[in-house]
């Protein structure tokens, strides 16, 4: 699938189409300015907590270990915090404390999200949890988020007070979505109490776009950017977000579980409520009800009908809504870049970001 | 056992004795000078994470129903960012974000301390993990600092930004005497690798005392005040903080289990490595000896075993030495307050909310 918008959509007019094979030179770049300033907040922390940590980063194995085939993640959101300062005509180096704090805080709700979902894998690893146990991983969530939220107060200049402003309220959001997503799992498929597709967007947005779009946000705010263009960045980032949690549930059941590293149609045998089954039950006619029968049934989902209902909420229109709502929010946020003055160059890097990501998972 | 220093001790000269009786009235008009804005703060938070909140706070029992009985706390953290405020000239309105901050703060931390501690009652009542769940407790936590957080950067005016700054640094204190607090238990009670009493010092400073003095630092803070004023605020905190834990640490052993509502020896019969035993086994003779030897068998300790463990623990001097570490920090707390120029009336009822502590539990 691709969710390329074309040229005349994706970049302002005149600045050409976005360099999609030059972004992981772009995320390299940023994760190697930032890098130096992770490792000094993680280096504050107690050395337990600290370890564990460096665990959930991708940096060591458990008991501090080297562990060279640990994955360290692309860094989406350190890369949008310095494209954010970058675009606005700041250096990059200016956003570094926004970098490790968004980053540090992703991390700490990985970490906290696997306790509450019970989780036990993450990037092919032992969760933190699974490692080390409940009570330390609760600890090192909360040394992750301390020491995220003490390197952005102590940002130089006069900034860092809206900066904590800004994720203080982004936490909040995190929460609400967490919440939100946490209960979805008790509510019928059907009927009033059903999820539909709005709430599951507004999900969305608070558990993955309020961070993202924070990133960016940060990165433009302590660049110095008039409130109009924060906003711009932030709302961007928010429509990344929801865009990007629509791909992850399109390929968390039609996906090659070679390249995602996820189960084959895992997200229907473990019953979540994602976009695409949520968008097919909430359309009329017998693939709908069928679906919905399926699922509702106490019966466990073997893969045969895991299939049928994969097969079932392609009838229903739920790949095509999905496919249609990440398009949709593709856009909104390059519309969002298009809005403001920013560094043309910078803004191609952005959107080959998007784009990038819109390809694969995070 | 009484705490209280003689007058002479306890108050600059010519303000006369600390007011004891009148603390709870302090405590009470704090509370309520505080509580529209705490209610408010947990208002904001998604409905699930705020019942919880509201539980946590003793507002209401499981799924919001009304509980009478619950225990809501002295609120001790609060008044002191009250009681900062006031101190220095201010309002103790301008101190209430900084109130509602520390007092959320604390909530969160007993609540995901609970969770690691693996404790099931707190203040005579389910803790929120026993009641709702390990998941949701960590959501509980978690929500409770992000408003807190939130809370305080809002403050109006330009010093939110360094109250946050002090908060942050706050939490990873708080993350780094947890985590000592919890690695304690796996330590050996004599050699090289036993806790020191300097050690647990520190622990207590980090775990207790860095909130309380925070609070207070906070309270001047908001109120305006230079820079000494409230370093020497928050010190007078953190010695507070640790006389608490000794004074605590005492009643865990040896305290009336109707007044504290603890049970019998329950400190020693779960082998926690508390001050009184910490100092008796930091002595030589035989009765430190016997104590070492009965702590480290692997027997269960029933209650002669217990009764026996407190008898030696007195011998070797553990709750001298107790008794002794409490009035040193108390004092030094009043010291901290007499080096600086503060509101006398204002200090006398800070003055009486520390004797008023130490006579009592929190």
């Amino acid at each position: 699938m691709s969710f390329t918008t074309s040229p005349a959509q994706a970049s302002p007019p005149g600045t050409g189409s976005a360099p999609t094979a030059a972004t992981p030179l772009t995320l390299a770049r940023c994760r190697a300015l930032v890098r130096p300033a992770l490792v000094d907040a993680v280096g504050r922390l107690h050395p337990w907590p600290g370890e564990m940590a460096a665990f959930a980063l991708g940096w060591c194995g458990t008991g501090g270990a080297p562990d060279p085939g640990a994955s360290q993640g692309k860094g989406v959101r350190q890369a949008l915090a310095v494209l954010g300062a970058e675009a606005v005509g700041a250096s990059g180096e200016t956003a570094v404390p926004a970098a490790v704090a968004v980053e540090l805080v992703h991390v700490f709700s990985l970490l906290h999200d696997d306790i509450m979902d019970g989780d036990e894998t993450r990037r092919h690893r032992e969760t933190v949890w699974k490692a080390y146990g409940t009570g330390p991983a609760v600890l090192a969530g909360d040394a992750l988020l301390a020491i995220a939220l003490q390197t952005l107060s102590e940002t130089p200049g006069a900034l860092g007070g809206a900066a904590v402003r800004q994720l203080s309220a982004t936490l909040t959001r995190l929460v609400r979505g967490q919440a939100e997503d946490l209960l979805f799992a008790d509510r019928p498929w059907t009927g009033p109490g059903a999820v539909r597709p709005d709430a599951y967007r507004a999900m969305a947005e608070d558990k993955t776009g309020a961070l993202l779009g924070c990133a960016a946000g940060l990165g433009a705010l302590l660049g110095g950017a008039p409130a109009g263009t924060v906003t711009a960045l932030d709302r961007a980032g928010r429509h990344l977000g929801v865009a990007f949690q629509a791909v992850d549930d399109l390929l968390g059941i039609w996906g090659d579980p070679a390249r995602t590293g996820k189960p084959v149609h895992g997200d229907l045998r473990q019953r979540r409520k994602t976009y695409p089954v949520i968008a097919a039950l909430s359309s009329e006619g017998r693939p709908a009800r069928e679906l919905a029968a399926l699922l509702a049934s106490p019966l466990p989902l073997d893969e045969s009908a895991a299939l049928r209902a994969a097969t079932l909420a392609e009838a229903a229109g739920g790949r095509a809504a999905t496919l249609d709502e990440a398009r949709r929010h593709l856009d909104a946020a390059h519309a969002c870049l298009r809005g403001v003055a920013l560094a043309p160059r910078t803004v191609r890097e952005i959107e080959g970001l998007l784009d990038h990501l819109l390809h694969r998972n995070m």
